[in-house]
């Protein structure tokens, strides 16, 4: 088998076999297939797309390509879900343990964030001494006992997917529905479960733009998963508008808390509320709308926030958290952003608002920088709301007063404030099963 | 500028501007531009396609890459051809010194051959002591004088196609009518002629197998040439049957002989005189039908034999082999190849018949390959002719009696034997200017 054929054979619009997309990734692992190479056919597969069942193999490849996990030794259905990423979004920190407080067992890995804000395991490390790094037996011990336990993702995961994003990254071949369907999933499916549930974000906050396209991506990620033998739904959510109040690892954690403790913000606990259904009802627990009445009442309950408790108590973190908020990161300084005139809220840049946060050193410009987990964006008016001149609309925190100038640029740049009330479509636009 | 940036611009159908082209050259001839990143954009181009101001803006850049040739001091005018390759094409070896003999100074560079047989380079080189590599003073000198002189290219001749070509060899993008009108008028238009004829070769024996293909080939490359300032013209030539009868360096260069005594085969001398017409004419010599009547006359004459024995002698060569072929290098084997049943040969795959040269020893495999000059085939019986079982429809010449078996296999595989008599398309199919 040669890679040039394999490329050729892309290149005219055929389907390649399992054979050759094993081949592949293999060699281009190993590095017997030179980036040269891969590039082109990255280039060749972005024109030609793939089948669904190429599509498959291909997650399939990349997740065989490192570990590939065994919870065998957890008691019970393994529920996972997953985010394709946006702006505030916290909702991880509030559906495992929701889930996990009902019954169904949520051995979770994720990964850190790269851009706004951090990643699950990001908002974790805010809460002092929590540990995402624990051996695999650990891990399993935590997910049995407490039934939820979120680490970071081994480094040894799908080694195929960090060389040929890095690729792709640099070659314009990112924007492809196989390539990212694949790269997604080949990362999930290392872990071992039994329900996926993803929440494909679409809107102005997210890497997908438009619902079509986002449902495009939805279809294709249930169709891998299903055809890897686990049972997958997708929401799309929405994504315009950034998912609650607070934009930065701790402020998005204490955001968390209090969602947990009943008092969380009405759009951020819709979404987190049809997630964790969707995990409960795919584990099958009972018909969806018990499972619905189970997740808010463990979230009202305060059974929910026990679980939460508990994990961050088994991973090491101080849990005092949970009643003491001043124990977790605070910054310095606040800066208050004010309203440059009279109306409504109208649809924002939610990437921008992401980027001012990131200003603010909530996230990383590379893999590896540090972390502000103090800093962000708490947001007093969203799309929709009035506000007066000179009302605030946001808070900026940071640990360098000299950071708000631009970051509040950035911050208005994203807003508009128009006289006509703009309309709100659904948080949840669809679902894909 | 990012060359990031200009693949995702070709990638989304757009079209690059010259900046943008040049950066891309330059930074990829420096080393500054990775192969992954311009596999990728080669690719785009594969799917996207330029315009004939992007390829005419990629030629140049890649033309100006390296030694680009100053011929002021050529008195008169200048006028090159140049042939996409066939099988048996010794074109060069006529046409040059015919056109040379009525007034026209060919400065001619050319490349050496890689796969079935050698090029025009290769081919004078089978000539004993020929030289092909001379100072710049000097070829022109023989140009002055002689009216012709035929040299290898120069290492530093258009570096930028050399890289570009290796890595469209193994990622799948040779196949693209910009990079191939590029590569080929890159390196054409190093040379500083006033008049380019291009002999586009179409069918079995040639890369482009459809008179379409070829004709837009043509259409893009005199496009080129026109922009870059040079009086060009393209002719569409038949390739489904080999030219001439001989095949294989040193044969090629008999047959060649022969011609300017006045024996060439009807086919060879065909294509040599619309050739060679055209140089003249483009050069101003005179209308037409006068051009026409000057090049038979060159040849019927002696006048254009006369001239290649001056340009053999100039560059160092024995001249004598013009009366004494026994001064070539001469096969020490020959192996007939008869009919193995009666009819007429019908349409043969004339590829075939250049790799069965090459499998004699006649080309190379790889750059560097050592050629046998003296190997090769000639063809007693062409498409068309009858022939009875048992009859030789081939020669084969080689120094290595064992390589007969397979080459015999190549060639035979390679003819049809057919009870209908085929249909012959004419050997000029168009003319593009």
């Amino acid at each position: 088998m040669r890679v040039y054929d394999i490329i050729k054979k892309k290149r005219d619009g055929n389907t390649l076999s399992k054979e050759e997309i094993d081949f592949f990734i293999n060699g281009y692992v190993k590095g017997d297939i030179p980036d040269y190479q891969a590039s082109a056919l990255c280039m060749a597969i972005y024109f030609k797309g793939m089948t669904l069942e190429e599509t498959t193999d291909l997650t399939l490849a990349i997740r065989n390509s490192g570990e590939v996990l065994d919870f065998s030794a957890v008691n019970g259905i393994r529920a996972d879900k997953h985010s394709t990423g946006g702006v505030g979004d916290k909702t991880s920190l509030v559906v495992a343990p929701t889930v996990a407080s009902l019954g169904v067992k949520v051995a979770k890995m994720s990964g850190r964030g790269l851009g706004h804000t951090g990643g699950t395991v990001d908002k974790l490390e805010a809460i002092p001494n929590f540990n995402v790094q624990l051996p695999k037996d650990e891990f399993i011990g935590i997910v049995n006992e407490v039934g939820v336990c979120i680490v970071g993702q081994s480094a040894d995961l799908a080694p195929a997917d960090k060389k040929l994003y890095a690729l792709r990254d640099v070659t314009a071949t990112v924007d492809s529905m196989p390539l990212i369907a694949s790269s997604i999933m080949g990362k999930k499916l290392a872990a071992d479960d039994d329900v996926i549930v993803l929440d494909v974000k679409t809107g102005s906050g997210s890497f997908m733009k438009s619902v079509q396209d986002s449902k495009t991506l939805a279809e294709i990620m249930v169709g891998i998963g299903k055809r890897a033998g686990k049972k997958t739904v997708a929401l799309i959510t929405d994504m315009d508008i950034p998912l609650g109040r607070a934009i930065g690892n701790a402020l998005e954690v204490k955001e968390a808390i209090d969602t947990l403790k009943g008092k969380g913000e009405k759009d951020f606990l819709e979404v987190c509320i049809a997630l964790a259904t969707e995990m409960l009802y795919l584990s099958g627990k009972d018909d969806k709308n018990r499972c619905e009445m189970l997740v808010k009442d463990a979230l009202i309950s305060g059974k929910a926030l026990k679980t939460f408790k508990a994990m961050i108590s088994a991973q090491g973190g101080n849990a005092e958290v949970i009643e003491d908020f001043s124990l977790l990161p605070t910054a310095k300084y606040t800066h208050s952003v004010k309203a440059t005139a009279s109306g409504y809220i109208d649809k924002v840049n939610t990437e921008g608002y992401g980027l001012s946060a990131l200003s603010l050193g909530a996230g990383r410009n590379r893999v590896g920088d540090n972390i502000d987990y103090s800093a962000g964006i708490i947001l007093n008016k969203k799309t929709g709301d009035w506000v007066n001149k000179g009302d605030v609309i946001a808070v900026l925190h940071a640990n360098n007063s000299s950071l708000f100038k631009n970051a509040e640029e950035i911050f208005l740049s994203a807003t508009q404030i128009s006289e006509q009330k703009p309309m709100l479509r659904p948080l949840i636009l669809d679902r894909v099963e």
